[in-house]
């Protein structure tokens, strides 16, 4: 819990009152005054807005639109800090792309913290600091959140529960069911990084170099997606399950067979290496700044030279298509030239990577 | 995580399918085969409606209105399982009840579970279906969610996240900046009973009768307030630290002395003895469907009527008004005549309520 090991980052640390409690206690969570403590001096300085001030029991904010985009996700990730991110850019970044992914521009976040009790005040300051930057990179506010804490021995540090509400701006349905026989299948850049760096950091694996997360918000990709006119059918980040897990589950939605090439799916060549030293798939490893991108065939140039513009895209590539054939099925051609059956994974190789 | 000791409610049972596991597995949260039959199996069939269907990365729905309320709290309860309610419906209500509390009507909710490895099936069952009849006796959508799973011994059994949105229907802003002098404080009903549930539950206390917690949605309490025209400021629902954290946070936010009288404050024959017994005060005691009305002078007998017409405020009562003085204090006239300082608690009398 104490991750010792992560490097502190520069210029960070706790605001004095708080180190009075170098650790979250069962108080923190109760309400009263410990907790009001916590609210003024770590979570309002940190994601300053007025909805926050109000101090009402729901953030009351302004929406202007007929379509609204609503998502949540829980984030348990072990370790808590990892190359190229930690719980709480992750938990920012994962709700910032699930709105994106429906076509719709991120607007307002909800954070809700599971504290253990005993878990340092400075790994709390940590994450919520995180939490804070990523917002504003994503160009989204924290505006209500919640904290509990539990026992000792019955959390695991810190969970983070992130919802996130966006206005839709895409004119058609941007969802599975919007996919074509003959859209394009673009894939946002190269697969498997965020599994590996953390696999990497939870068991210790030493590489040439340190293979940092993609975990990067997905938002400014998509809209210029839509600002320049191209036609998405569907989008869908890569997360647990990795490529293959977003594909199949496309596929068995739209009863479209999916057929895409191994060789186009860029794989950075340590990345490669890790998963076959580990005995991986890249296929199935989780990244959390990578998509797919369903586009119609005449729009596909346009596509890629948007993405391929954005630093998020630059490794863009198209790699397949949606067949006219009714069977709900991801094939590939391998790279020795057979076509084999991607299936869904059971589980997944490397449990609370997110 | 058991609790074999809690009843099965009639007439449910696990679908068949998922008897096949009849505890969670990490897989069952890791984006694979076992994730997809969860979602297949249990959630869709618990929460039917379009925007789930749709399986996308969000849950696109309208929305009609140009102020939306957002809110979110994680419930983290032991045991799972009470009188009068559960974790399910707790989740349920309890955001429904933020959203009110901000006078807005509650359309849609996001669920996020995080899991412990080794959880009974059926438990997980047993609060989806709480969840469900809740929304539904809410007129709430459960339109998206997020299910993780934490290795055994890095949990404790089930935490559900719910956040929601709502449509804000008042005409003016209800929140804390609102209160104004002479208006009149509102207690919905009796005070004290969640807390006492959940204690005598946990300790094993037996009473004369049991004590069911007030766990209850008090949106069309709400909704009845602001259609019958009352000028209702503030709204505030009673949860960890009672009715005096509710009152000391609006009294610290308003920067006015709040005077409430402690005869005027129901609370349950059988509640006042079990906070006797155990040392508690009822003023500090959590709740899960009260809530304080700050409501303009003038309107209050009709604010009385329209509550007491509803069966969550049958015993709404005026505790006590908002006074000139610029100090930010709640004081409190006691049974026997004196006046005192109602302070904020520091932490809880007793954690994990909610």
């Amino acid at each position: 819990m104490d991750d010792p090991g992560s490097p502190q980052p520069e210029g960070l640390s706790c605001p004095l009152p708080i180190a009075r409690y170098p650790r979250v206690l069962l108080a923190h969570g109760g309400g009263g005054g410990l907790m009001q403590q916590l609210i003024q001096e770590v979570f309002l300085p940190s994601f300053r807005n007025s909805a926050l001030e109000a101090r009402a029991d729901s953030a009351v904010v302004d929406f202007d639109a007929d379509k609204l985009a609503f998502t949540t996700d829980s984030y348990v990730v072990q370790p808590l800090f990892f190359p190229g991110g930690d719980i709480g850019s992750l938990a920012v970044n994962g709700t910032v792309n699930d709105l994106a992914m429906c076509g719709a521009r991120p607007l307002y976040l909800s954070v809700g913290l599971i504290l253990e009790e005993g878990l340092p005040m400075e790994t709390l300051w940590r994450v919520v600091q995180s939490m804070a930057a990523a917002a504003s990179q994503a160009d989204v506010a924290l505006v209500t959140g919640d904290t509990k804490v539990v026992d000792r021995g019955k959390g695991d540090g810190l969970f983070v529960n992130t919802a996130g509400v966006g206005q839709v701006v895409a004119s058609q349905p941007v969802e599975p069911a919007s996919v074509r026989p003959g859209d394009a299948i673009v894939l946002s850049g190269d697969i498997g990084r965020h599994g590996i760096a953390i696999m990497a950091e939870r068991e210790g694996l030493a590489f040439e170099t340190t293979i940092h997360s993609d975990c990067a918000p997905l938002a400014s990709l998509v809209l210029a997606l839509l600002e320049a006119g191209c036609q998405v059918h569907c989008l869908r980040d890569l997360t647990r399950g990795g490529l293959a897990a977003a594909l199949v589950e496309i596929a068995d939605t739209v009863r479209r067979r999916l057929h895409i090439e191994e060789t186009k799916i860029p794989v950075h060549p340590q990345v490669q290496a890790a998963c076959e030293i580990l005995g991986f798939d890249p296929l199935y490893v989780a990244n959390e700044g990578r998509c797919v991108a369903f586009v119609a065939a005449e729009h596909v140039e346009r596509a890629l030279s948007v993405m391929r513009g954005n630093p998020l895209g630059e490794g863009a590539a198209v790699i397949g298509h949606v067949h006219d054939e009714e069977d709900p099925l991801v094939t590939m051609t391998s790279r020795i030239g057979a076509t084999r059956i991607v299936d869904l994974p059971s589980g997944e190789q490397l449990p609370r990577i997110c």
